[in-house]
């Protein structure tokens, strides 16, 4: 079991869905990865950074999840919130608004005892400052990287530089196309892999993931899911269940690629039937895997 | 192989793409369904009208790929044209115009050599017609129906009844929402099943479909196309490869229905590859073969 560091933000959002509401619930992409980690078990050391509203049940929910949170700064202000609504259309996230808070100044902090985690996801922050970590670890196995059409439009150079220093760019459809001006989604995979990654994983939110390589191509489709309660942190909770499957893995070669995405996808079909953090929170390794076993069922390669 | 009745368009498109451009070349959704089933030699008797101006090569290739059109009317006046565009987001048709011309009084006259055919698909075309096709069969084995969402707007009732005596019903996912008024898409398909269908195939473009029966669930993700030049007509390939696939089988059941749905799914994928139709005119079963090999290691079921 590799250690792994997740640098993101901890946040309180503010959701409105057609099934539910919350108001200054725990979000965040460090949180929601954590949340799907700890489903195996795997340790995260988390960097990010809180203000005095944080209540300190919610450090104690990471801490549970055994997210280590010596690198959680707590700041004088408020927490980073954000706030937003979907319609029927689960797959459109509206948002009403995001006060950064403390995380406006965020300088990453990396502790002494997280320099040597042989895994790093950078979630999708400031490729500034995901350089800033990177220039700040100790030669890290296996990187892996979230962005966003804000950075690809205003931070293209820095996110250049974040990429081709990751083992593996997770985009979605948009996101790809807009970052290589290419269209075909294999092709601009393609592209991005000529800059330095050796895999990209290309997010299609309900209809599931491609992963693609220099030569290799897997695609899988989502589950079906028949409540969508809540997407927020679906993404992050698949970037959860990626690494934490690979952190228990001996090898990190495609086979593991694909089997770590498909268990990230069923991790993430659970994350969205609740508000926020709360379905996630209640699901074991076995709940994975009846699910995994339905699922098997319904993607059932048949021969012609 | 059990002989296929198709009522549908005949058309002559006018198609622009970023990559190609047609003008008044052979379309229309009964023409894209014989091309398809073309490939598993299975015969079709057409039903359709033309004008005066449908050349007579394009006859005769309709007889090339095994159609009977004896119950293929040419009218005075002109053939139905579809004129429309397509941007770089392919599976977003946009429409500049459409001159139903013949097609605007077009009665289906079935031929008494066809009323016996044990399998019926209706495609698109006005849910009026399409019952009149069937109160002139006798007693099809199967009958499969598509639509769109002219239809379910304006003629809701008469959709309603085509459904109710149809085996199996097509729809993409933005049309089963529409009839159904349920966002979510298994939600939507039982809704739609209650009503007599055995199942519903919710076709998902570029992603594949959903074949949903009472208690049966099956997806597939679409094959990647790396260079897509054309949709038009590739739900009606996906149609004509599916009845064709299932017109050699011994049993209609769900087994059958998923591998005919995969084949139909990679049929489909060939269409997109040309103009209009001739990327599968070229098309043989062993190229959709060796094309199946490439789509199983690509959505291959990895045991977790």
């Amino acid at each position: 079991m590799k250690k792994i560091l997740v640098v993101g933000s901890v946040a309180l959002d503010t959701i409105r869905t057609p099934q539910v509401k919350g108001d200054y619930i725990l979000g965040g992409s460090a949180v929601h990865f954590v949340n799907a980690s700890a489903i195996l078990g795997v340790p995260v050391d988390l960097v990010g950074v809180v203000g005095e509203d944080f209540k300190s049940e919610y450090k104690e929910f990471l801490i549970k999840k055994k997210a280590n949170i010596s690198g959680l700064l707590s700041k004088p202000g408020k927490t980073f919130h954000w706030e937003g609504y979907y319609e029927n259309d689960m797959n459109q996230a509206y948002t009403v608004k995001t006060e950064l808070n403390v995380f406006e100044n965020f300088q990453p902090h990396i502790p002494d005892s997280y320099k040597n985690d042989p895994f790093v996801f950078l979630a999708n922050i400031d490729p500034v400052l995901q350089l800033n970590v990177l220039d700040n670890m100790n030669s890290p196995e296996f990187v892996v990287s979230d962005t966003m059409n804000l950075w690809i439009e205003t931070k293209k150079k820095d996110l250049e530089k974040v990429i081709s220093r990751s083992n593996i760019i997770f985009f979605n459809e948009a996101e790809i196309r807009q970052y290589t001006g290419i269209m075909n989604i294999v092709k601009a995979a393609r592209k991005v892999i000529e800059t330095g990654p050796s895999f990209v994983i290309v997010k299609r939110g309900e209809y599931g993931f491609l992963l693609a390589g220099k030569d290799e191509l897997f695609c899988a489709p989502g589950m079906i899911v028949e409540q969508v309660v809540d997407p927020t942190g679906a993404g992050d909770s698949f970037a959860g269940g990626f690494m934490s499957y690979l952190s228990v893995k001996e090898r990190l070669n495609f086979k593991n690629f694909c089997k770590a995405a498909v268990y990230a996808n069923l991790v993430a079909s659970f994350n969205v039937e609740g508000l926020g953090i709360e379905r996630l929170n209640n699901i074991t390794f076995k709940d994975v895997k009846i699910r995994f076993q339905k699922y098997k069922k319904f993607i059932k390669g048949y021969d012609l």
